[in-house]
């Protein structure tokens, strides 16, 4: 055993205290009074332990973490977003790695084990933002895993050359398909879904689809990614992040919706937006849709807010869906922490042995108590070795860097 | 001028930097480099500066702050939510002061300055949560002023004898008097309404209505609170809570109840749900209708959520509202500060000269950074006394106790 170091007192998910042996970079065993050999131990005074928080959708390329506050300055459209973003984006291309790096680093520390981010693609930035996450995903290999996803963010078939932007970001490592609003943006349902599951298919990558469209026409569009996943047998590689229109049908439709998820295994992925209506978790996961969460923006060119902190995240999920039952409200987590993991692709993430031994600990005695009060202080360990403790340490270790 | 202090180098509302000379509890003067004489000096390093936040909806004697978490008993009903208070109320009774004592502690250290609590009457309970609130604000009277409300929780009309004890409540130096949903709860909107009116234009009281009511139901009964204001002439003394109707009637109608409120003088106090309409904000404030914003219920019997800090609710009503721009966002804590203070009919309650030196700073560059990201670190200062300070002492001082 190489690396080897034993957490002790500390409550996976709020059940009792135990032991966490850990080893190789994985989890070897749990529990109380663990024979640890000369392995260092760590005492954990009672936290609650989790596994790594998963945020399935980031825009690390847009970020403005760690600058300066910069007031927001879109219209009040989403085709404002989107221009302001192009204006934007000469700007602040240089500055990328520096920008995301920052984002990173607060996200670890917030315990955030695993990040998947879209990344601007199409012809006259090509690979620009792609290669400067491809670094950024290389100086964090050994705190956090990044999956990127090739985002056509101004449009796919109204921005012609998009597609093979697209196929080459998945050449250079980017492992998903993205995709945005097939009606709304390109005005061609079919023929973005056509080209998106196409590149999928032919590159064995998985698929995000943004889906902002309210109503019948975010149902169509959802109804017929559903079709295509089904006929590519894509279960289990496709999510729709967002997916407004699940809040915006009446119930009837809303559940024709959620069967034609679950049976074609496309799973769903929301931010827990304030304003737009949050996909409906308990229904979701009640029937069997894989239901992950994500910070979306985080401080940018779209969004003042957030902080990535994916307990907070939960909490913002929870609230919005009007839970107040410990059980509902650890729902909102366990879509964050099992759901994300299940979305990305990950073999393992559980509080077991042979999972990687990527834990978080955090002052709580519940799970619920957890996600209402997300509080601050953090331990957060990736393959098995500390990364960051504002947990443990008196004082707090100091901030991540770029440049440890 | 006794107990002079000057508060060096913060930016009041973000702007530029100056200082603060306070005596007698007052604001003496605002300017850059003031010639303070003696007084003591204090840095505030730049920090951004506001009125002290007000709460302007807590329910003081329900809450389980600084309890073990307690998982939440209630069904999913607002009348499952009522049994349960009922139940849990012989159980909690004796602890009121010292639950009521912690939460006020920590609304203190996050920089609010007032509070209005509601408190429950009715006949069997008498005046004992009446008693324990007031004997609560004598106890702080130096570091918080509290504004209490005589609420009849379960029902007024169908709970006979509670008009009396919440006159018995007034006399006993209670300053508002309550309502609650006089359709939906007391199935008598006249009778509910009229001896609420009674009482307080007997008492020279102010009212303060919590208005679940949904849709017509609830526009109705917002009507009929507004006729009564101007047949009485007491605007300007009366607020509704919640007021969930405003979101959930067509625009037609929300255009005509907001005209309502503003002629009426009626204030509206929302503490921005999370699975309830929000009400319309800008439109409010836009057509004259005073708004204030309170934490409603903080880890009680009826919600796990919240932590009394006001600047995070202030970024929930932001982020629920859909506010991106930082005029909209600094509007969200203008209607928290500003807002409050009318509501309570606070005389003065700015950041000038004559106005009490309740005060508080923040690390933020603007006043939208300042919501978003809702800093733990605070300078409180109440009557020109610096109360709390985790912003410039380091370590921060230790947690404000009841003992103290």
């Amino acid at each position: 055993m190489t690396g080897a170091l034993v957490l002790r007192n500390v409550r996976p998910w709020g059940a009792d205290a135990t032991d966490v042996l850990m080893a190789d970079g994985a989890i070897v065993g749990i529990a109380p009074g663990l024979d640890a050999g000369e392995a260092p131990q760590l005492d954990g005074g009672g936290a609650l332990l989790v596994p790594s928080l998963v945020d399935a959708h980031m825009h690390l390329d847009k970020t403005l973490w760690g600058q300066p506050w910069q007031a927001h300055r879109a219209g009040p459209s989403r085709e404002a977003r989107i221009a302001a973003d192009l204006e934007m984006r000469l700007l602040m291309q240089d500055s990328i790695a520096e920008r995301a790096g920052a984002l990173v680093c607060q996200a670890i520390s917030m315990g955030t084990g695993h990040i998947r981010s879209h990344v601007d693609v199409e012809p006259e930035l090509g690979l620009k933002h792609v290669d400067a996450l491809l670094a950024v995903r290389e100086a964090f290999a050994d705190r956090i895993d990044i999956q990127l996803i090739a985002f056509p963010q101004f449009g796919l078939i109204t921005n012609p050359g998009t597609a093979a932007v697209m196929a080459g970001a998945l050449d250079a490592g980017v492992e998903v398909v993205g995709g945005i609003d097939p009606s709304s943006i390109d005005g061609d349902r079919a023929g973005q879904l056509d080209t998106v599951f196409g590149l999928a298919d032919k590159k064995a990558a998985m698929i995000d689809i943004h889906l902002h469209e309210m109503g019948d026409e975010g149902a169509l569009s959802m109804e017929m990614i559903c079709e295509r996943t089904r006929a590519l047998g894509m279960a289990g590689r496709v999510a729709i992040s967002h997916a407004f229109c699940l809040g915006s049908v009446d119930a009837a439709r809303r559940g024709r919706l959620i069967n034609a998820l679950a049976e074609a295994g496309v799973a769903i992925i929301t931010y827990a937006p304030g304003a737009s209506p949050v996909p409906p978790v308990k229904d979701l996961h009640k029937a069997g849709v894989i239901v992950a969460v994500g910070s979306d923006g985080v401080r940018d060119t779209w969004t003042p807010y957030g902080n990535a902190d994916m307990l907070a995240r939960a909490m913002m999920l929870a609230y919005r869906s009007g839970f107040r039952r410990d059980v509902d409200i650890e729902l909102a987590l366990r879509v964050v922490a099992e759901g994300g993991a299940q979305v990305l692709g990950l073999a393992a993430h559980e509080l077991k042995a042979g999972s990687p031994a990527d834990l978080m600990a955090v002052p709580a005695e519940t799970v619920a108590e957890a996600v209402c009060c997300h509080p601050a202080e953090r331990l957060v360990l990736k393959g098995g070795r500390v990364i960051f403790d504002s947990l443990l340490s008196n004082p707090p270790v100091p901030s991540l860097s770029l440049n440890e």
